[in-house]
């Protein structure tokens, strides 16, 4: 239902007529994120675009009292239906809280407003020689709030860790519309409980992230990066392990596997060998001699463990189209079919070889095409599942293989999601990898901080089961 | 009052006989940790060895049925008095629970019982060619769950960051004695809330930890030490500045001032040079190459900095050994008077010369000896106030001149603890630092998990305020 004239216009008075949208074209997009399934978003009452913090607070309070719906968004490009409004309600829009607050060069800290797009952010602090690491493969539309929300992590995760390491300290807004400052602009900081540390990751269930402090690193003197070809995955997660084993840790070893290449190939044109099974891309941070050094070291490793093709560049255009074909794995496997769902599951490294058989036995049986990417130094894979979900067998076919994939995760001792949440997606398995008991507590703090349930509801786990 | 014969038999029944001290001379010693304070502990009623999971829940249970304070110990070696026993209770040693229970070479994991001391998880992983960074100066002595607890870091933070970077997961016994699982075994996690990173840091008053999953590095493949003298702490704090802002991190950059030198080079004579206003001891992790490398511009940058003295060492003893002088900062300061209090303070860099120079006046302004250690790379500071707390005109003066301290984190935007914790020490200052909201959702945070406030009572905060 669409909110009521009077509700309408309370969320004008508090935001100026033109930062509401109403009409149903305007708000039809909102009923979408990168999440593509049946379990679709409904269209939001409203969609408010909120400028101020004192905004944000305002309409929480009204939204409490009125017990409405809140779904805080940045880019959409989440990939769980995280930012999907399941029973109407209002979309917090955050594109234009998109500001760069405060710069703290000697300490390498810098405050941001939630919607700031990641490559804004890193645009910046690599223009003052500081360096993110943190950023997902989305970061060229992801906003800041979103990747705190989700927890995400990214390509570098490996050396560098995810959004959790980064964020200082952080502005909540409750669902009560009470300010939290939670944390502390220190390096560190052990005065009370880490409630910034349980908002990460929190899907916008708990609270409505305004601002954040960001730790910053210096940025890499130098970047190398390596990209290794492979006629199978066991020499492939072998090359991986013996890297790390020999005390090398790149900033990145992400791959993708045939499917993967022979996608992005035929999209892009851009070099990939399309006779491998799979392919390593590794980058280096340091400085130049120590990352020849290990460039050596790896090209030894990758010689002994059977690679059939190596390269290496140095040129920060050449890095930059790996790296994009990388990425462009998500929208290649777009050509393929009309939907693309991106999965995101990880495992520790010593079931990595098992994991990946057993996702590619999976989606062969079920007869779906799934092009295989992922941070397989950090055992995190990303199996991209091309289809059509309105074909009711394939999307059964989805549902089942899904079930299946995760059994497995279970059984290789990994979980459902690295880095992009559970959303609405995976919400069905919460319960197979959190006991009962700890979602217990989880149920608890939502009521804590949330007790009219409206802040993003339905999302991560179902309140009432 | 000491707990009735049927509740001590009760204990004894879970534990057995020899696991459960109740005699007065026995119990002594747990009415301290290493806070020195007039708040002191109570003599527990029980102290109660655990040697399994099953008996921590067992007592749990029970304590929580009969409303029975449960303080969790490690080593006692807390510098907040987050080990006693303010109304009785029952103190439960964790020293029998010190087994490693799995090591995962292949992805640099290993789960611990939360009883082990670091000192030999250290050494078991360094024998496998792996580091665990987050160590405090007391790791000899201090237990992983005592670290997780008090959410601790120490002097290689600055490169690697403090132990919530190093938890994986966690098995927490809650006060109605169910387990819990919290985290993944995985490098990344975003399945759920981060829970276990909320434990981190919440000493013992939300569960008690009796497991870990603790990621590991790459044992550094080369060390250097660097150690420089100074005439003053502007040159100091402009030689840390100049050093990270040349895009060179250290795994530590710790120092110690004039009062810390002299006192330190009185007690071991290990060759201090006693002349200097501040001494700084760098350390450089690396290959040999970039280490030397990164030494040669760090040395640069002293002698821009009016380094007086400068000393380099990659010889292993001799490393220790100044590690062993910092470290020795505490112990050879309880030379100076009958106790000594360690503070624990942290500011952005930006304010450090500040903050350093504001310390020194208020305990000279005082009549308090005071040597300062720190790990001034990350801007936090340990001053170590020489006294007699029975003197009630020095302990009226310490307290003072806390205020004071405190009242200058705070304009310098600090806060009041980096590594330690609150404990009972920092207790009445927390609203300083937190507001009242924040601390409200802290309050029913802990009502949650303990809801008859047996675990760890009157620490942190107070709840009925």
């Amino acid at each position: 239902m669409l909110l009521k004239t009077k509700a309408q216009n309370k969320l004008k008075s508090i935001v100026g007529t033109t930062n509401v949208l109403t009409s149903k074209e305007e708000r039809y997009c909102y009923s979408f994120d990168a999440l593509n399934s049946r379990e679709q978003g409904k269209l939001p009452d409203s969609v408010v675009f909120v400028e101020f913090q004192e905004q944000v607070q305002e309409v929480l309070k009204y939204a409490n009292l009125k017990k409405i719906p809140i779904v805080a968004r940045g880019a959409g490009s989440n990939m769980v239906g995280a930012c999907l409004c399941l029973d109407s309600g209002i979309v917090l829009n955050f594109s234009k809280m998109n500001k760069i607050l405060e710069f703290n060069k000697s300490d390498m800290t810098i405050r941001v407003q939630a919607g700031l797009v990641l490559a804004d952010l890193m645009k910046f602090v690599e223009s003052q020689g500081l360096y993110y690491p943190a950023y997902p493969s989305s970061y060229k539309i992801a906003t800041v709030g979103g990747a705190i929300a989700q927890s995400s992590g990214g390509a570098m995760s490996l050396k560098y860790g995810t959004t959790k390491d980064y964020i200082l300290s952080m502005k909540v807004v409750t669902a009560q519309g009470e300010i939290l400052n939670l944390g502390c602009d220190t390096i560190k900081n052990s005065t009370g409980y880490h409630l910034a540390q349980l908002m990460i990751g929190s899907e916008g269930t708990l609270g409505v992230i305004v601002e954040a402090t960001i730790k910053l690193i210096p940025k890499p003197e130098y970047k190398k990066v390596i990209c290794a070809y492979f006629s199978d995955i066991e020499s492939t997660v072998s090359a991986v392990n013996s890297i790390l084993e020999n005390k090398i840790i790149p900033a990145a070893i992400d791959f993708m596997d045939k499917n993967s290449i022979v996608t992005v190939e035929n999209y892009s044109n851009c070099g990939l060998n399309m006779s491998a099974d799979t392919m390593l891309i590794m980058e280096l941070h340091g400085d130049r001699i120590s990352v020849e050094n290990q460039n050596k070291k790896i090209i030894n490793i990758l010689n002994s463990a059977n690679a059939f093709e190596i390269q290496t560049t140095d040129d920060n255009e050449v890095i930059e189209k790996i790296w994009g074909a990388r990425q462009a794995s998500y929208s290649a496997t777009t050509r393929l079919a009309p939907d693309v769902i991106s999965g995101d599951i990880i495992v520790p490294r010593k079931n990595l070889v098992e994991m990946i058989k057993r996702c590619r036995e999976i989606y062969d049986k079920y007869n779906l095409k799934m092009c295989l990417v992922g941070h397989i130094g950090d055992g995190n894979l990303h199996p991209q599942i091309a289809l059509n979900i309105d074909n009711d067998n394939e999307y059964k076919n989805y549902k089942n293989a899904q079930k299946e994939l995760f059994d497995a995760v279970l059984k290789y001792e990994g979980t459902i999601s690295a880095e992009h949440g559970i959303g609405v997606e995976k919400i069905d398995y919460i319960d197979t990898f959190i006991s009962k008991e700890v979602l217990g507590y989880m149920k608890q703090i939502k009521k804590v901080f949330d007790p009219n349930n409206i802040l993003n509801p339905h999302k991560i786990f179902k309140m009432n089961e």
